[in-house]
């Protein structure tokens, strides 16, 4: 047998065992040695099979892991559309909404595809544990005492360290360390704005930004958003004499999922700094790529220190122990003068758990494990959501975080959705609360960061019934 | 012998031996039925003994404990004077002064007379190490998860039940849990003011409201302030018109160590119902009474819900933990907001480790044995004071708390004083630190919440002879 036809032939009897489930979204593919020695070929020909198959999207290589299957290649459904920019339109805020949405968190028995955190199942819990009695053992004065304003120095040296992604631009010193990455964001708007004053959010949005926004008096615009690709920079253009801060989820936003290439976070951080306007980069989903590294955050590319670069361990370790941080460039002093007002210091003791996770390789450990584990959810989500929800249903294609990101038949109001589904124990998140415009109302956000089974799977079915009887 | 002669007599022996110091202050005195035996008479006349002592403040009662030394009745130093109301004078922060006295904190071959914090070997860190390790285990997902916005249940359970002060009338519902104190002020302030309104606080008062009031914008007014009975009404009276919102601390408070007579916390809660100004109460210090009974809030006299309760255990347990409250009466719902978009919610284990000190008993047990320490340092502190410094000074009588407010010549400048004694490994609280006007330039706050030794005793000798040489 030619070469050529060897390859594709070893590639075709693959794609079939796909096709046919034999090989599960998420399943490893044998390695590239074990497969030479089953169809007795040359490495390279296991590889251009495999290249053949990558070409069609039916399987990914996952970075010092090996080839899985993903399928995307039968992908049905389209992305969702993207919004047009609305400076004048009244706003509402969904503050009503979002609180009824979330009221039912501690309900253990609705499967909550609302929540934006990960499931427990998913967290190293034990292993942090060991590390809450190894730090109160280590800490001077078993952490009773007040902690350096600016924040835990362990955790600050971890912080810089381990930023490799920024490639040695960060020193423990460029970092404040907060109470969680919302705390962070706070911070930075109290530190820039003042009431009354505008910025610049993408939409859909995460919910808190609009929280913040209303709290402190502050104007939002909302800026079309691209499912793939971010925020809008020609809107963002347009509008930018009105704007006093941008505050923008550049890697893996919620909810869309969305990541803005290199050459327009290079753009942007470039504009911004030529209009002298902070950018407030909230980058807390960062580190949970699909892809082969992690994908760099504008914070990359300032020179000027206009980046407030936020990030923390609430949807990767513990939401529950607050720690956040933020390298905020030329606010520094003022962020840290604003944390000593509010709260004085942050407690040392989870700050040193999360400092000694990172320390020694385990941050690093749990992070692969848990990325894959996302990656296959993403997966089977979306290949649920292909199977039980309506045809005209668009999805969105994250290459990373833990949302999906649904836009549903027009005529869908994803609101009162939510009311039948809570009444069958599912709960999600309707698109309305991502903005403070009247839109989104046929859209939903749903996690999955948790624990995939076939329950999970008999609730999607559930869920996307409910979608089809309401059309 | 006539009893009314012999009950002198006994009187006349214990004070002999308490003037020559073979009773020194502090010391615990026989029971009355020891001395019952001892000088064969009967109890009543121990008893009119102890009550003619009492009565020349040479020894004090203290509830559930006995009769101690206090020998208040050879004070030779009067108690500092009070401002006058400055409304119009210029104002400057003392911003730098305060980093400059808080810069060296963490070094521990210094005399830390400047710090608000109880000393490490007057906290219960072994017990609260424990409490840490059971709560990690009864938390659910071992407090890895977002707890309530208003906060841990069990703490605010054991708040409302162990507030019995107010005699029933908060419940586990009328509590926010926060970060501190300090975060609950700063937030009240956050809820009920905006940047260019004016609050109206104690003066000298503790620097961290100067901080907030300038980091929000605020403008205050500094109200005359007694040593002894706090706040002057008179004064808030005349500008009444101009303040948004009062911050007292009414109980003990800081750096004064003044008391507000209930008669005067009724009056205040009178004025400020009438005109619908709320008061932020940072009752921090209620619990280091020195006196028989824990005395009363404001708020217990607060029945239109406009003062907001604010405590911690910052000053008690473990500054660390960052771990406060507040009972915010009509502000609730804003409170709640304020907290959710500040950092969602506060971590869950050391709420949980002071739930679990205070439901059994041990912070009680812990609070009675760090008053008598407190009370017993104040007194020795006083006495060192009057043996060591320069005969004008003038000393606060706190009856509560852990601070003495010192006034020296008028032409003593504490703030140069203070570089003079760092270099002698000596820390103070400069008064300059404790207003934004031009004033209290001659004054110091001293901490006495330390481990009284020969070596702090020998520290207030060389601080006087600092003193003495400055004249």
């Amino acid at each position: 047998m030619a070469k050529e036809i060897l390859y594709l032939k070893i590639a075709h009897i693959i794609q079939e065992q796909i096709l046919s489930e034999t090989l599960k979204i998420g399943d490893k593919l044998p390695s590239i040695r074990a497969l030479q020695k089953l169809y007795n070929v040359s490495i390279n020909t296991v590889k251009q099979a495999f290249l053949e198959l990558e070409s069609k999207s039916l399987i990914e290589s996952r970075p010092k892991s090996g080839f899985y299957v993903s399928k995307t290649s039968n992908r049905k459904f389209s992305i969702p559309s993207m919004n047009k920019l609305k400076v004048s339109e009244s706003q509402k805020s969904p503050d009503d909404l979002i609180t009824k949405v979330f009221d039912t968190f501690s309900d253990k028995s609705i499967t909550q595809f609302s929540l934006g955190v990960p499931h427990k199942s998913l967290l190293p819990i034990a292993k942090l544990n060991k590390g809450i009695i190894k730090a109160m053992r280590n800490l001077e004065e078993s952490g009773t005492d007040y902690n350096l304003v600016q924040g835990n120095l362990n955790l600050r040296r971890n912080l810089a360290k381990w930023s490799l992604v920024l490639e040695g631009k960060l020193t423990e010193d460029d970092f404040v360390t907060t109470s969680g990455a919302m705390n962070a964001i706070y911070s930075c708007l109290m530190v820039t704005t003042q009431r009354g004053d505008t910025i610049a959010i993408e939409s859909p949005v995460y919910f808190g930004i609009l929280q913040i926004a209303k709290s402190l008096g502050l104007n939002v615009i909302e800026l079309p958003t691209h499912p793939t690709t971010g925020v809008d920079l020609d809107a963002l253009k347009k509008v930018i004499h009105k704007v006093k801060v941008c505050c923008f989820m550049s890697n893996f936003s919620n909810p869309l999922g969305s990541l803005m290439p290199d050459e327009s976070k290079m753009e942007l951080v470039r504009m911004l700094t030529y209009h002298n306007i902070p950018l407030i980069e909230d980058d807390l989903y960062g580190n949970l790529f699909f892809g082969a590294e992690r994908p760099k955050p504008c914070k990359f590319y300032d020179e000027a220190g206009i980046v407030m670069w936020c990030g923390s361990v609430s949807k990767t370790l513990a939401p529950g122990y607050r720690v956040g941080w933020v390298a905020p460039g030329l606010f520094k002093e003022k962020i840290i003068r604003q944390k000593l007002v509010q709260t004085i210091s942050t407690p040392s003791l989870y700050q040193e758990v999360v400092a000694d996770f990172m320390e020694f390789g385990r941050y690093d450990h749990h992070l692969r494990n848990f990325r894959h584990t996302l990656h296959t959810n993403c997966l089977n989500f979306q290949r649920a959501v292909e199977d039980y929800f309506p045809e005209n249903t668009k999805i969105s294609q994250p290459q990373g975080g833990s949302f999906l990101w649904l836009e549903l038949d027009k005529s869908i109001d994803t609101v009162s959705l939510y009311d039948i589904a809570i009444k069958q124990k599912i709960s999600f998140a309707p698109g309305r609360i991502f903005t403070q415009l009247n839109q989104y109302n046929n859209c939903m956000r749903l996690n999955f960061a948790l624990e995939w089974n076939d329950k999970l799977d008999a609730d999607l079915k559930r869920l996307g019934t409910i979608v089809k009887n309401a059309l």
